[in-house]
Formats: C-alpha cells, structure tokens, sequence
C-alpha cells in the first residue's frame, strides 16, 4: 500500500529527524519572533529541493505540486512560551531566554507546548511526501504558523496574504501533542473541539473618595465585587446546563491604600464556549450586567471594554474528520481512539475559514502514561521523542491519504 | 486681665512669627524624617531660653517650670505629607521633595494637613508664656511630636520614654486647623470626636488553575467579591443606625492574567467607628466574614490578618473640655462655637493615655468662607495666614488660662 | 401658681380616672374602628360640659374657648393593635378580640401601645382645664386622633377638613408613654426626634421556566437575592456614616416548588430616617438598584413599587420644644430630662403640618426600672397605673402653661 | 421473520388497543392511587389469559413463562398528574377531578406525561407476545409500575418484594413518549441518559427584631439571599463546564410584614446530575456553603436539610442498549435514531438496581411537528393517537427481540 512505501523512510530518518527535533526543542523562540526556527525550517525545506513560500516575517509555506490532484494543507505552529523548561529530559532547553520585543525585557522560553513536535513531524511527512511522489498526485502545503500562543500568527498569515500566495486547499488539516491522550495514539472528532474564547479587559468608574466618607464617592471595589458575583449567574442561570460554557475573571485590581476610595477598578475576563451562539451569549450577559451593575451605583462613566486574544471554535467538519479517522482506524488499529472536547483555544481555524476550506483537527499522545502527564503549558510538559515523533509523522501521511494517494 | 497680658507682644511679634511659620510651610518633611523641623524648633525654643527635652529621633518638649500649679501639655504635631501642594500662595512649597527612607524614592513632600500652623502656633504661645512669667504660675510643656500621619509618631515618644522624662500632665491639650470650620472660629466637644481607625491587610487563598478550568482550583477572586459584598451587611445590619461606622475596602488585588485564576488575593481594608465597642464589633465581624468566606469556597489556607495604621478614638474628657469652652465663649465671644464629630483619626490621645491624663482637643477656623475650603489633605489646603496664625496662638493662651493664671 | 392650681383635683379625681383608664385599657379596638372608645371620650366630654367636634368616624376634638389668647392643641390617639395582652395586671385585657373589617376575621386587640394612657391623660387634663378657667385664658383642643398604628388617622382627620373646622394652632403638642425613659420622667428633644418611615412592597418579574432548564427562563429568586444582596450598600455606602438610616426587606416570597422557577417573587421593604433627604436617598437608591437589577438579569416586565404606611419624620421645633422644656424643668426638677431620638416612627406631625404650626412632642416614662421595661409593642406592654397616669396628666397642664397662664 | 409475525395482528387489534387508549386517558389517576387503572390492566392481562401477580396496592406485573430462555422484563409507569388538560383531543379527559388522599382536596388529574401511552402499548405487546408464544422463548415481564411521578412507586413496588415475587431480568427495559423526538421515531442512548435529582428543603434561622433594629436580630433574609448567590459559584466554579449540573432554588420564603425582621427563611432547591460524583458534589457544596453562610450571619441555630423527591441516574447500561439500538435500526431504518441526554428525571432505574439487572430505556417521538410540540407535562401535552401508540407496540417487540426470538 502507497502509505507504507511513502513512510518506508522512517527507520532510516529517524536519528536526522530527532536531532532536528532537538535542535528546535533547544532553540524555543517568542510569538512573532520565530526568526531562527523559521530559517532552519527554511533550510530544511530547501536541502530537501521544496518550494518555500515566505508570508510575513516568520511564517511560511512548504510547497510541493505534484500534478492532478486535491490541494491538501498541514498546519504546524512554531512558537514557544515565555516560561522556563523543568523537565529532566537530557536535552532540556534549561536556561533559555529571549528578549521580549514588547517590554524590552529578557524572559525564559520554552516548549512547553509542543510546537516542536509539531514542526518536526509536518517536515518529516513533507519530506517523506517528497521522497514518493510516484504514489501520489495533487498538491501538498506544509503551512508553519507563527505566533498560536498569542493568537495573532493565523491572523498575521492571513493578512500578509496566504490566501492569494496559495492555491485553496480542499481540506486544512492540523495535529497537537497532548497530554491528555495515552501515548502513541491519535484522537479523532467531529463538531466541537476546542473552544472559542476571548479576553476583555474591564475599565469600571467609581468616584474617589477618603475612606471615612464612602458617601462622597462611589465604591469600585464594591462595584467590582458585585460584577464578579453577578457574573456568575451566566454560566449558572443563562447558559443550558448541557453547553458547555466558562467566564472567569482572572484578574482584579483596584486601589492602593486601605483607606482612599479609588476612582476605578480593572478586571481582566476569560470566556469559554463550544457554540458559536453560546460565546456571543457571554459576551453580550458580560456587558449587561457590567453595565447595568455600573448604573446600579451611579457609576459617573459608561464601563470601557477591550476584547483580545480571541481564538474562534474549533469545530472540525464532519467529512473530512470521517475520512482521517476511518484512514486512522485501519492503519493504528486501537491506537485511532475518539478524543474528547479540549477546554483550550486555537486560531488554527483562522487559515481555512479565510480561504472557505474545511478543516479537521487531531490529537497526539505524548506520554507513556498518560494518566500522570503534565498539563500543556506546564514547565513539566515535554513529551517522550518516542513514538510521538514518529507516530505524529505517520498520522500526517495517513491522514492525507484519503485524498492524495493514487489507487493501488 | 491676665489672658490680655500674656497677648499683648501679639502685634509686634507678628512679622517674625509669619517669617517663622512660612519657614515650616516651605520646609515640610516626611513622617520620622522630620530633622531640620526639630533642629528649627530646638533652635527656636533655646532661643527664647525655653529648656528643651529631646525624645526620640525628632520628637521634642519645650519645658517652662515656673513655680507651684498644675502641669499643662500642649502637643502640636509637625510631619508633612508626601504629596505635592498645589495652593495658590506666594509662598506655596512648590516642587519640594524628600527622600522617603522606607522606599529609597524622592517624594513630594506639603504641609497639606496644616501642621505648619500646629508648630507655629504653639512656639508664639509656649514664648508668650515664657515673656509673662509673673502672670501665672505652674508648668507648661510644649510637645512637639512627629509622625502624627502615620500613627506613629506618638506611640514613638511613649516608646522612648516622655512618660518618664516629664511631669504627668493635669490636662493634655491640643488643637487642629480645619476647612470645616468658619474662619477664626475655635471649635470644641466632649465626648468622642476623632474616630477610631484601623487598618487591616487580608491574604485569602485559593487554588490557582487555568481559567477554562475552574474547578479544578479555588478561585480567589469570587472569594474575595463575596467577602467584599457580605462585608457591607456589617454596618447596614450589625450595627445599630444610631451608631457611626464605617468599613471600607481600599484595596483588592488578585491575578495577572484573564486566563489564569491566580493563587490568592490581597484586600486592604479601613474601618472607622466612635465607639470602642462599635469598633470591636467591626473587627470581630471582618474576621469572622473573611473566615467564613474562605470556608465557603474551599481555601486551602487560613486567611491572613496583619492589623496596621491603628488610631484609637479621640473623646474628649468632659471637665477640660467645659473648662476650655467657657474660657473660649468668654474670650473669643461668637468665635467659640459648637464642633461635630470628625471622620479622622488621630494619635493625640496615645501619649495623655500614656500618663493617665484627662485630654481635649479644639478644631480652628482655616479659611475665610470655610464652605469652598479644600479639605484637610487636599493638595490645595493652605489655610488663610491670618487670622488663622494669631488666633492659634491666642486658642492656646485662653485654652491653658483656667489651669495657670493667677486670680486678678 | 396657676399650674398647681389647676392641678389641684389631681387627689380627689384619681379614682375616676384610673376607673377610666381600665376601661380603655380592657376595651382596646382596632385602627379605624374606635367606636367604642371614641363614644365613651365624648360621653365623657360632653358630661364635664365641654363642647366636642367630631371630625371622620371615629376622630373627635374637645374645645375649651376661654377668651383671648394663643390656640393650643394637645393630640392623644385612641386606637389599639391587633395582638393578644399577656401581661399579668389584674386588669389586663385578655381574650379581647374584634372583628377585623379588612379581611373579615376576627382578630385580638390590645392596648400595647399604651395609647389608653394618651387618652386618659388627655381626658385628665381636659377636664382639669375646664375646672379652673380662671386660671388661663386662650383657647385649648383635645385632638382625640384615630388609627396612628397605621399611619391613616391624621390623614384621615386633615382628610376630614380638621383644618377647616378648627382654629389653627399657635401650637400643636403631644406625648407618648415610653418604656425606655425612667418612671414618672418626661423627656424632651429638640429636632429630629421619631424616624421617617415608609414601606415599599416591590413586585420583580422574571420568566418561570422548568428547574432544569433556568436558561429559558429569567429566575426571579436569584434576581431578588441579588437586589437584598445590593441593597446592603445603601446604608453601607451611600449614606454618611454620621446619618442614620436604615433599609430592612422584612419579607421574600416567591415560588411554590422547588423545581419550578417562578415567574416572580414579592419583596416588602421598610425604611427609617431622621432627615427627610436622606429618606428620600434611600427610596431613590432602591428604585435605582431594584430597575437596574432587573434589566442586569434580563426581567421581562419593569418592577412594581407600591409605597404604603409612609410616615413623615417627628421633628420637633426648637422655640416650643424649649419652652416646654423650661416649664418641665422648673416642675419637675430631675424627672425632666433629655430623650434620645427615638427608632419608631408617627403620624404625629401630620395635622400640625396640615395646619402650618410649630409642634412638639415629648416622651413619658411608664415603668419604675426602665432597663427591664419591655418594648412598646410588646404583648407584656402594660405600663404602671402609677405615677403614669396622674404625671401624664401633669405633663399636658405643664406643658401648656407658657402660653396659657394668667400671669400669677 | 419472528418479529413480523409477533406484530402480525397489529391492524386488527388496533381498534380495540385504541379504544382502550382512550379509556386510560380519560380515567387518569394520582400517584398511588391508581385503583381503577390498575384493575382495569388486571381486567385485560386476565382476559388473555396473562398470569398477573399483584405488588403492593396499585403495582402489578403481567408474566408469559415460554419456555427456556431469557428472562426480560418491560416497565410502564401508569399514573397521572394533578393537572388540567388543556389539550384539544376530541377524546379529551377535560374536567376529571380526584379526592388527594395526602390533602383530602378534589384536584383535577391529566395524562399529560404520556403513561397513558406506556400502558396501552406494554398491553398491546404482551398480548402480542401471547398470541404468538411459539416464535419465541424465554419469560417476559410486563411490569405496571404506579408512581412514577413523584419518585415513590419503584421503591414501593422494591418495598413489597417485587425481587422475591418475579425470576431476575436478564435485561429491564422502558420508554417514555416524548415530544422531543420526532413523530414515530425510537430513539435511544448508551450512558447517562436521565438525570439524578434532588429536592432539599433548608431551614436557616435567624433572629427576629423589629425592622428598624437589624443590630438586635440576624436578618434571616439577608443571609438567604447570601445563599441563594453564593449558591450560583458552585455550577459557575465547582464543576467542570463539559459536565451538566444545576442548582435551582424554586422557593424562598421568609416573613410576613415589611417592618418585622422574621425568625427564619425556607428555601427549596432542586439539583440535576447526569453523573453521580457530580450529584454527590452539588449536595456537598450546598450544605457548605449554607453552614458557612449561616456561621458568617451569626445565625443562632444551625440549618436543616430535608431531601425529597430522590431521583437516581438514569445511565443506559451499554451491551443492551447496542444490542437494543441494532434491533431498532434493523426495523426502523431512518426511525432509529439518537437521543440527547433528557433533562429530566424517572425512578425507572430503581427496580433492575434492586435486582442487580442492567437496563436500558428509549424515547417514542410523539408529535408529527416536534419542534412546535408541547413539552411533557404541559396542560397541551397529548401526543398523537397514531403513529405513537403501533409503533410503542412495535418497539417492545423489536427490543425483546434480540433476547427472546428464536432463530428463525
């Protein structure tokens, strides 16, 4: 069968792809500042004869046309996070750090989010997909994206033109290493994985005031507290007990002495939903209630509300999931499991939305025993090199089968 | 009569007395570091031949001893505050600064509550005394005390020693310049008049977690909004309406981000009461508010409590407070009037407690329509020079004069 | 002197009086349905010759004309409440019930209130004054008032045209026995005396809706539990420390199942101020925090507010409240004293208002240790025969007497 | 096939199945109460010749012995709900009224739960079972189950020993018509399907105290109010948001006149659970929070709770319901479909429990429009007569199908 010919590579390329996957592992870098990593996959791409389309500063595009056929894109994302490594993996990136072009300052980076993996298994299959192209026909995009963890690299992709560089792919497809998943499998799912979410940052205005005359002022903190308390009957009252919904205020400041009454108080907001319909419901219940509260206390200013990092839905079609998993089923046997909705975001939707593509979107297992892996985003979070690297190498190959491969 | 005699130097002193008092109001400095203050005084004092008794860093007493009588105390207070003043004068202390010693940071610094006045006001009186000698008879003390804005100050002089360095007082008086009352007015009341303060630093503990999933930690934030909102059912149910209480939260600072529910928050609150059993009432009910908030949502931990900034009530004793009335209504006719209770607090009454002494404290008219005067703290409270500096001067003569002078 | 002159009967009329006073006391009647007591005052009016103008139902005035001079009216109401007495006087009113002509059931009444003493005394002093005419001269009103306990009767009387009927009054007096001054004192203050009062009953409106599915409906409950919830920052917040002022929900009620959200629930609400700007604070916050409340959780209708037994505040003026004074002082000695502001409200001021006179109104100690007193409205609310009665008595003839007596 | 000839007399028997539809319609009856229903299914399982064993007053069970084989038992829930029908049937049970022996009041009755429908079909197909023992071969149970509707009549029939009296199931099934399901549609679901539920009555005490002295009570109202929004964090926070939980309060009732702070509140909550952790947690957190609310309040007593109306998990065991779900789609194609998690509750899981049997329960669409249907329990809720009643018929053969029909 053409998938075991074109993955026929994998014993051989093995040692080169983890040293690749080391090098990356050690050399994270900052959302939007992917510079290294985006020259070594540049470098990689180009040893290897592929097309490379550059869009923006770090992202940029493997391309290989290889006849009739389905465009076929992969998304791997590139960046790391502003936090430092604590795993005891010998090739641990300890001691890492960037400058953070945003505040000026020096910060640890890591990745403690996979993206590594997802860089090094999207060049392996590219390769490999290289390598082969006598088995199969059509177009293939290996799509390396900057800056997911902030939410701003599909966006800057799109709007550096990705979608007038490229060919519209038939289906977009992406893969992330989890925690969550016994090691070595691939989790499937149709409709709802991960949640779209936004973050509002909260201005509400009191009247200052000493402590000792709370009545010549108006009370923020005693604004604020209500809002909070208030803002928990959306997600109790407003919100069907069977959605799946989340509104947490994860910040709270006001005031600086214990007795001068403040003139405002700032509250920064995270939202959660698997429903389109159920993320609009939050946002419009925040802001009602945050200023119906507001009047409540003679507020003297209309609340100010900033929404940022916010991911869409990620709700992968139904056919295009339906042809991956049933190509997963018969190549990983019990390996192809169901995965469960990710209570986290992603802005991997942004690229196919923008070009009206479908899309699916897999889960990898990273770790052995998956019942006491850390959490993605913990500074403990680095995955076993293997299988993952090459499980997440195959399930690339496998999961393009369906459209690109030619009848045996 | 012998109040007159001691008055009579009033006009030809005032030209070095308004020199002196605008030295103090362009040399204001921070509380404890008031050293060129003190060394202005001392200098002052021992130029009059007024013994000087030092206490502590920069506090100080003026001692006159002059013969069989009562021990009178008079404490006028002499710290700044650090902000910067904004008054219109022609001798506004405009861009004076200091070096706070608890920060490192150069701060402005104003003598925004009037204490210029308190200094000023006490050496005419404690010299007017000392050139009319043969008038009265018994022991004057002039305490100047630092640090009165941070309740310090008075506890400091206790702390090293006044109680053993001084003759236990017969009456401990004092007086404060207001922008509450009429120009040149002299107000006073028995009873309380300055309110009981504390302040209170809260730690409250949750269970950090990411804000997609909150139940797997203990959000400190909702904690923290229900104590602030059950916090107000202490003064709108606990406490009788007839009684005055306040609890204000000046503070509340919680979390970094609006995805991440942090670990804990801090509230800083103030309370203010005219009663010490109302006052008692208060604390008892935070704290048990607080605790049982936190057992509520789960904490992990105890609250934490750290008390800071406490001043006690200031209720005058009735027989002084009667005695300096009627020496008032006789002196100073329609300027003696009636004086509500303040919303501040004071460390006047530490140092009277210290010995066992009977206290009051009188309020003096600063500006001459007292319904537009900025209030005390105000970065516009610079007080009319006169009559405000001369009838400061005469308060204390008349206040003292029932106790010291001799039968005409 | 002419006060003892006229109370000089005080010795031979004491057993009619206390004869009269147990039949008031063991025929209590309900609030508009006096008439009973209200015949028996006029059978008692009219048999010492004084001529009686009745005024509504159950409302009466006595009037001596007794030539030139200031018009003085004294107010004693009539009515009882609607409890059983279970006090152990050996005339104490048990079993006494009436049928209540609003719901038609039959109800207890008692005199718990003590108003059996305000028209025994009134009666008293009435008679005493047609006695010894000679003594005075002016004109005197017994204003026998309905209905206080619901704040109808003076409403009913102005109502009534009392204004139009009688001569207006230089100025208007009354009293109430108290259990909270010394037996046989008479208390007297200056301002703000008896409390503003109001009842508000608000009606909320949310959507009813099965309990399992709160998001297709508006739950009213937790929409009132955050109203009484913010309500608590009113007296808290919005209102000096130094004001009094109070916002009590004496009653919620909503819903019938507990797993049927309701599509309502029912607060009643009670305010108390002694300043009719903060009263009128109070009633603007609570519409305010009630709409806004409402639109925060998405009410369906705009909330209902009705206002019910308002009561005005009790505020005496200062030139006949100090006249009175005087005139208690001089006559009884230490049994004339200061009486602090009282938590109960009245109707009291009402007529006087309708009139345009000054009023005062003072309080009359009815129990020998006053610190075990029980509370008026207490079902063991009986006050001491004696000296009730007869210093009640005293206390009217004494309080007119600086408008009325001939110079001796 | 066996199911074919099992159903072969579905058109001749269907006159008389729907006559006696409409008696049971028309004769509706309060949980356990059921008399005449009850005796009129003995009447019909007696006429053919059904062996009926009787379980405590109102319960009763019809039993085919056929041989070796498996035993399978179906239930039908048999009573009505004190309601008014509203609908528009020309066979309409408007006007049906029963004497409530709990309340001894006549209260109007309704099938508008559909158990009118549970009954006729579980006779038409035990009949059908009778008429053609030799296509199969086993013991089938046809379980009439009284009660349902208030959580009582499963434990009763457990409490009259129906595991003593019948052989142990080898699988308990059920259905229930519903409007939420399109017309003649069976649809069914592994796992949770209904919730768990609870009713909880709270008592918290306060102290009462005249309105206008909240300091000398603890306001029963302010504290429930606490609750009742203090009770909204536990959904909000505690639980995860992929579970489904809710926390209704549908009554709050405390006081009686808007001036008198009442003694004590009572509130009635209702919880729903699809998972028994959950349902476990939801009851912990409420009596936390309720205790510490009340510890906060002063409250001088601790709560009470009261649970009521303990409904469990409905959770489909997974091997019948595939087997279940294979049969249906076999034989109703497209009509076969899936059915979301009810929210909504049923004792039907009591019975197999007590006799360790695993269990599944399917939902019969009910309305040719579902999406303009009445919910259950509507006063309009009267599914169609036809498709509903054949195809609930149909669907207990097709489900005993797999376990009872001999190969063919």
């Amino acid at each position: 069968m053409s998938v075991q010919k074109i993955l026929s590579d994998l014993d051989s390329t093995r040692d080169a792809r983890e040293s690749l996957y080391k090098f990356f592992h050690q050399h994270p870098e900052l959302s939007l500042q992917e510079h290294q990593t985006s020259a070594k996959i540049q470098e990689e791409l180009e040893a290897s004869g592929i097309e490379v389309i550059r869009i923006g500063e770090t992202g940029l595009v493997g391309v290989i046309s290889n006849g009739e056929g389905p465009v076929i894109a992969m998304r791997g994302d590139i960046d790391g996070l502003p936090m430092a490594e604590q795993s005891d993996k010998d090739y641990a990136a300890a001691g890492v750090t960037q400058v953070d072009q945003n505040t000026g300052k020096e910060t640890p980076v890591a990745h403690t989010c996979g993206h590594d993996f997802h860089i090094s298994c999207l060049l392996g299959a590219v390769q490999a997909l290289n390598s082969h192209k006598d088995t199969w026909s059509g177009t293939f995009l290996a799509v390396f994206q900057p800056a997911e963890e902030n939410a701003a690299g599909a966006k800057e992709m799109v709007a550096n033109g990705i979608v007038d560089k490229l060919p519209k792919p038939d289906v977009y497809l992406g893969q992330h290493v989890l925690g969550s998943l016994p090691g070595g499998a691939v989790g499937t799912r149709a409709g709802a994985m991960l949640s779209a979410a936004a973050s509002i940052e909260i201005t509400i205005h009191g009247k200052g005031s000493h402590g000792s005359m709370p009545n010549l002022g108006v009370d923020p903190i005693v604004l604020g507290s209500a809002i909070v308390t208030r803002l928990q009957t959306i997600v109790a009252r407003e919100i069907a007990a069977t959605e799946t919904a989340v509104v947490t205020v994860g910040s709270f400041h006001a005031g600086t002495k214990s007795n001068i009454i403040p003139d405002s108080a700032v509250l920064q907001l995270n939202t959660r939903a698997y429903d389109t319909d159920v993320a609009a419901h939050l946002h419009e219940a925040i802001e009602r209630i945050v200023r119906k509260e507001c009047e409540a206390a003679r507020s003297p200013r209309e609340p100010e509300f900033r929404y940022y990092d916010q991911y869409p839905l990620t709700e992968n079609d139904a056919e295009p999931t339906a042809k991956v998993r049933t190509a997963f089923d018969e190549y990983f046997g019990e390996n192809s499991v169901d995965l469960a909705p990710i209570p986290a975001s992603e802005d991997f939707s942004v690229i196919p939305d923008a070009f009206g593509s479908p899309y699916t979107y897999w889960g990898l297992g990273g770790f052995a025993d998956h019942t006491t892996a850390p959490g993605n985003h913990s500074p403990f979070f680095a995955p076993d090199l293997q299988p993952t690297l090459d499980r997440g190498t195959e399930a690339i190959i496998v999961a393009v089968s369906p459209w690109l491969l030619k009848e045996s």
